[in-house]
């Protein structure tokens, strides 16, 4: 492969543009990695809707739930994040938030360093014009460099983890770093009633942290019925409340309690990104619960809140923001323990790596038509382990 | 003392009416108690206005922030609810929430006993009509019977602490369980920053509990400056802002932040009731702080909100209501550990138990001329040891 | 069935004897419950060698791991601990430990009820002569009484949950209780690496336990190879390390920490019962993790330890001693949610009711020849659900 | 001031040898700071018993609970680790353990970053013939380097913070960590009966931590009774128990139960460095109670335990070992609040910088004839603010 093909975006609305860039020479501690499979999130169709509050450097390459093998690499990177050797050949993520190690929140606050004061971001910030051009997902290749940015962090997968199933592990992180934000504030125990709002990626994956991390019966309030709750039912839930059937909040409150039982649930989480969701959702618990709002990752508006709800009801209402540095190994090592045991295949929706595959892809996941559409430049690559 | 005295009211915005009942028998179960000092409380205050949610059985007789002597009691009453003696000439206050140890929450929440589902109140819920007629602290004396109600508690207080200083320990034990709502949840340290809304009564006790639970620097956003304020700063208060001096919450948010430094504070109390509390404080945090939502005790009505900024800024939101059972002895003790180090006669101002002396207490508490309006029968019984 | 069958035991070291009583009248608070299953202890096995360090009640009938069928009961009992409702017909469990609900431990220290001071206990305390003769779990019916014990408590098992899986439901309690320790403590956390110290039922528990509560990779130390080791590995151990191969302590810690990698265990549990499990079993945690002490639930002796090296390691350390009343719905809970995720045929060993079958059974146990030794009356009601 | 002097010792056991070195330059990232104050720590009695587990590279120069005046810097160094402004005349100190930050316990566990691989130690492990000769506090001058040492870290103090006050927050932090873990094992909460094993300065200080995190009865255990009980209850014990007086474990048990009541203290922490101060301190626990480990910060051997009684008790016991650099701010900020509400100067007692005064400050630490002995260089500077 002489040259690369890479899709960009020249700005909010218009359609994929794929540019081929040659191939970078590869310096000491940098490392050119062939793009296995990356997932569209949200924050994706955020800015492709020109929904986004800072500026970008147009145009840009997106995407950042991101997996790919190690093509080539200096000499001088021979180890992961987590202290890991890295070797040609291996599969590898990167996450899309970089905290730079060095910020007053990555030294004082280091369970916040999600909040960091100077992070870098690859699919996003890197404008397409630096050299060597590769700096987002929805490529063949992406390029890192650790002297250009020391924050980089590179994670090995598992051998026996393919890239598709491993482009989830980002996603999958930010659920487990929600549910841990209860677990801190004596929030979540085993055997707990966990309702999730939103039946799209994250509340699947949350659906799956859950009861990974000893949920008991876990509620998702969403749509559509097919394929989103369907799927949610078939990744354990033990119900789901259509927000298409029940159409008022008062309703799925009670459409929600008759299956958690009892004075309601005890841990309710935000997976919807609409504002009425804290409102309604806090609602749903029993008194002493706890409510935690990751859904509102961007800023969707306001919505009349009653605070003395909060107070009367003694509740716990815990933000949380993506993850930290070291948040990522739980997603990793999550997703390679479940294996199997949960029907990914019916979650993800593959798409070639073409301006018509991006296309769809970003069309299919703005319509609700899949719960996570994932581009994959090479089907044999994607499923290899 | 053939009759006893005791302060009616017969609903909301009448003035006190006080009549004189016999002094009754006292069976095994039973104690009367020659009241030393009682509060007024802001609960007190909204049922005077009407503003109270619930049917109230008029005449009744208000009261709940209650310490006396015991002047006569039953065999059969022999301990307080922590287990020590109790005896005639004893000093012993009664929280006005007492939590039924039988319900759901009480047995299977006991931290969110709060919550109780049958409590029993003294000083609102028990109308004067029913015999012996003594039902609240605005009186000469109150009954307790365990008989006819017996989630009734009784806490003996230590022998050097005379009843008017001892009438603060409910109202501290609010405070110091809101606090400890934010231990609990990984979100109070010592060192930490902490600004409280609110400069009346709960204010003022947070901020002595904040300091004695090893708070660093504490913040007191209130009015006016006269008394309150001032009285804040004898209290240690780092500093105060005055919400007359600065009138938008911009420049409110600002001068805290100038206070505290860095990048906000750790923790913000509302100790305000009013529902604007919190929208704004949780922008004097620093990113990763924690909320704690004690002052929307009533429902005082919605406030638009942005719950991205919760999730955004990676906070921990905590409502705490009232207290439990075992909260209480938090309360004495703290009392009685910190002795004179606090300027306590600054803080409550005393009426006498007369219809002008209650009237004249519940004025001077709405109009925040002081802080801490306090009804005392007996001056000397007040201040013994 | 006009009499009913019950085994006692005259004494530490005798053999069992069946007698025959009278089926009792039932009165209000009253239940007859027809025993399904009924596991073996070691607690059990303690008494029967004459190292219970209490006097106790002989003759005596043992058995406390219990479930039965409701099969005639007053009317005043309709609900159970949790305010289900109990019915002729229900499959209940009765755990060993009643806590009162009243001392200064019950009511001061909750979460520590299991400290109760004045506990009650069927199989073990009440003597048989005592009427009507149906106090332990080796019999086909036991008998409670809530007037006559007023602390006894009685949880209801789900529909589809068979008598010999519930039977289970109270050592997975106490399992599920030691790692809730850990968790409140900040010592377990999802994806830790855990090292389970023995390999009996507690240890194949606690192993279920710790998966389902988001346990990393679990090591499982103990012996024989066969059957306890290689049932562990069929439950989802990682790994096993044979105290027959692995002959002294630092062999066994290199062995462990082979297999989790790193700097060593995020967590250690003890549940083997032997005093040299502690000193061995902290070198196996990284510097910083927790180790839980449930194994030593009786008195064996005094070991040689180096609290330095709990000071320099920087580790916690937490006792955990049965269960509370609020704990044992986490057993049944999630030996409901497990289902048959876990080959649980491997770990129980069924014996007859009969003279015979109760000596085989204890035998069993003793011999390590099974990982769990129950006693079934009637093989049918024992897999009915 | 042309050349500078400094103790130094040859080997353990030999006595000081004061040595003068010329005065360095300071490079960009080089300060010189002029000693106002440094304690004698016990690691400093152990080291120059030739009780220390390791080699070290004698002669050396001791002292590292060490505040100064920053007499001379590089204009590169402009931050303190805090991100403080650093500047000619400030007061600063250094902390004796110096995280790399960099590690995999800094990167990975950065709450135990106590435990960092390759720390940093002023006052210990840099031989004295490295130039430029000032690596310890025993000396007119201390010269830090970061471009040499990238781990050093400065903290500054407040500036009406005197060194001979400043010297205490280095073990003062160790007290305050050591609580803190307690606070976040859920094992030490406002109100709580506290038991410090040991009086000397550890012991001291944990008293004063345990204070002002708002615990309920301290009660020091210890000797002698002149001066260090006496101080002790100065300081604000509650109750002393001399072991000189209580000559056998039970009687302490006893006498300490005495104190604190009910069913036995919530907390105990050793100060001690005695290995039987564990097995006799959790004894004095009521049950569900907390014990903290952080008198064994060297190795004094190994002593008979009971873990079952760990089990049983259902306590938590917990190791704290030394601190981490996001503690330190607390123990400055800690000694600045408190002021002068401590007789400070009971407890510290000020020798010259002399041979004979660096001998009689050892000398008089060793035969604890004071709390805490100090070398002040000048008088003057020591008090100044």
């Amino acid at each position: 492969m002489k040259t690369i093909r890479v899709a960009t975006f020249d700005g909010a609305g218009t359609r994929p543009h794929i540019r081929s860039v040659p191939r970078p020479k590869v310096p000491e501690w940098a490392a050119l990695i062939r793009i296995g499979a990356c997932g569209v999130c949200g924050t994706d169709l955020h800015i492709l809707r020109g929904h986004w509050p800072k500026p970008l450097p147009w145009p840009l390459t997106l995407g950042h739930e991101l997996v790919g093998v190690i093509e080539e690499k200096g000499a001088a990177l021979k180890a992961d994040f987590m202290g890991q050797s890295l070797a040609e050949g291996d599969n590898v993520m990167l996450p899309p938030l970089m905290s730079c190690g060095e910020c007053y929140y990555c030294v004082h606050y280091p369970t916040h360093a999600n909040r960091c004061l100077n992070p870098t971001y690859y699919g996003r910030y890197i404008p397409f014009v630096k050299p060597p051009h590769l700096w987002g997902g929805w490529a063949e290749m992406v390029y890192v460099d650790l002297e250009m940015f020391p924050a980089t962090k590179i994670y090995r997968l598992p051998n026996d983890m393919m890239p598709l199933r491993g482009s989830l592990s980002e996603p999958l992180t930010c659920c487990i770093r929600a549910l841990n934000r209860a677990v801190s504030a004596d929030g979540f125990h085993v055997g707990d009633n966990v309702v999730i709002q939103g039946s799209g990626p994250i509340g699947v994956l949350t659906l799956v942290a859950a009861l990974e991390m000893g949920a008991g019966r876990v509620v998702v309030v969403g749509a559509p019925e097919e394929p989103r709750l369907a799927i949610c039912r078939a990744f354990g839930a033990a119900g789901t409340v259509s927000i298409e059937e029940y159409a008022t909040p008062q309703s799925r409150i009670d459409a929600v309690r008759d299956v958690v039982g009892g004075f309601g649930a005890d841990l309710v989480i935000d997976c919807t990104g609409h504002p009425s969701a804290g409102p309604e959702g806090i609602e749903m618990l029993r008194d002493g619960g706890t409510y935690v709002e990751m859904g509102q990752f961007t800023d969707a508006g306001l919505i009349e809140t009653n605070w003395h709800r909060i107070c009367v009801k003694d509740i716990s209402l815990l933000g949380s923001w993506a993850f930290t540095p070291n948040d990522i190994p739980l997603g990793i090592q999550m997703l390679h323990r479940v294996g199997d045991r949960y029907p990914w295949h019916l979650m993800q929706k593959c798409f070639p790596f073409s301006e018509e595959g991006v296309s769809a892809a970003t069309e299919a996941a703005m319509r609700m038509r899949c719960v996570k559409a994932t581009i994959v430049p090479e089907e044999n690559l994607a499923r290899s382990t």
